[in-house]
């Protein structure tokens, strides 16, 4: 997979593309990293890609002719001579307005041969790149941030490390939340008493049937009282349900 | 506001540290960033920090005594002597299982005078940390991550840009989506036109009533076709409530 990521801020991205998964899956070959600056665009002498927004009002907005050349140069440089099979671009803008993130959307986005990222600072965007240009509107959460960098980095983490062969033996079987439909049970690793505090006994019992249900019965205590939205597309058993039904009541009840 | 992060990949956090909004703000003495190594607290002879779970299953668990020993660090090196009045810290788990990050929980975190976030790497947590160390379990979004590196970075950047004072007149002016409750309307800069893609001619008209009209609309428009959610907590008049839900009528017929 082949990542291209346009920001005025090339230099967050060092750390984060070097480190750990991304930094690994770059070293065995799966994917190509490349943050870009698209100043670099700038057709007029004083370099800037944003300007005032038509209309009036404060703030600055991102200019489309520095952006729309930015992409363009990716799309003649790509190897389509050689790769003639790859797909085209999803060409993807970060930002507040767009469609929220999910494991879905990175699980959709991992089939792709290659993702060009869009990345505003402070400013807005002129309405002719999302209209154009870009092919999905994406926003990590509903919280104001100062760039598209970090959700940017986020969305490429998520993406990158459902590549087959890119996530090793010392991640693959920490359950996944978002994968099972349920939240984590608690986990427990040595000392089994710290400072009082002690490892529950079921844990320490060697007996794997009663870890089995411990384990679950947690997994949907903590669902059920932290995340109960999840519950209803996890996949549980009548038993559970009925439980779970009973527990909800009693805390009614109780409240 | 102090903001300290344990880590094992500290160098993750260079490049974003060190640059724009978050970097202005330390050198404005604003805020202090500082990412710790928990492994620096390891106790034992290989300098390990996580081990297998108890009970069995595969993935390891991160170890509580590293991590009890670097918050307790930081809380000795906090200068209470001379800030007396120095709020005790939140203690931020960043964890799918978490509350979901929010721009509210945002505006709630920088009231504090100091926030230490614990971030996981492929590992699990013991749950004694959990359970007796944290004040706050944090997630930014329903999607899988490597570690909790990045999602401290963007809750830490939407608390620090609140900070009195961080924000310059660059950014101020810019309608938050998420502070209006409404998705912003489309802007627009020069040129006119760029490729045959115009500029719509209210915004070229400098009749501000009419662009202050088209504006609402088009926010209400997005807001409708995008994030229906957020209309029901926004403030609007009636006769834009009417609207709405004319439309709403007409596009649920046409499907």
């Amino acid at each position: 997979m082949k990542v291209d990521v346009l920001t005025l801020f090339p230099e967050m991205f060092g750390g984060v593309f070097g480190t750990s998964i991304l930094g690994k899956a770059q070293t065995k070959g799966l994917v190509s990293l490349n943050a870009v600056n698209f100043r670099n665009y700038a057709t007029n002498k004083h370099n800037t890609v944003d300007d005032t927004p038509y209309g009036g009002g404060g703030g600055m907005v991102l200019k489309p002719d520095p952006i729309f050349a930015a992409v363009e140069d990716i799309l003649d440089q790509r190897e389509e001579a050689t790769v003639p099979t790859m797909k085209a671009p999803r060409i993807i803008l970060m930002c507040p307005q767009g469609e929220t993130f999910t494991q879905q959307k990175a699980e959709e986005l991992v089939q792709e041969d290659h993702l060009i990222f869009i990345c505003g600072h402070y400013e807005g965007y002129d309405e002719r790149i999302r209209e154009f240009l870009v092919t999905d509107e994406l926003s990590i959460g509903d919280y104001v941030l100062t760039g598209g960098e970090l959700p940017a980095m986020v969305a490429i983490d998520s993406v990158v490390r459902l590549i087959p062969g890119v996530l090793g033996n010392e991640t693959s079987a920490v359950t996944d939340s978002f994968s099972t439909g349920l939240l984590e049970y608690p986990h427990y690793t040595r000392p089994p008493e710290f400072r009082g505090m002690k490892v529950p006994d079921v844990l320490l019992s060697g007996h794997h049937l009663n870890i089995d249900a411990w384990r679950r019965e947690q997994s949907l205590l903590r669902t059920l009282e932290r995340r109960p939205d999840m519950l209803e597309s996890a996949e549980l058993t009548d038993k559970e349900r009925i439980w779970l039904e009973e527990l909800r009541l009693k805390k009614e009840k109780s409240e």
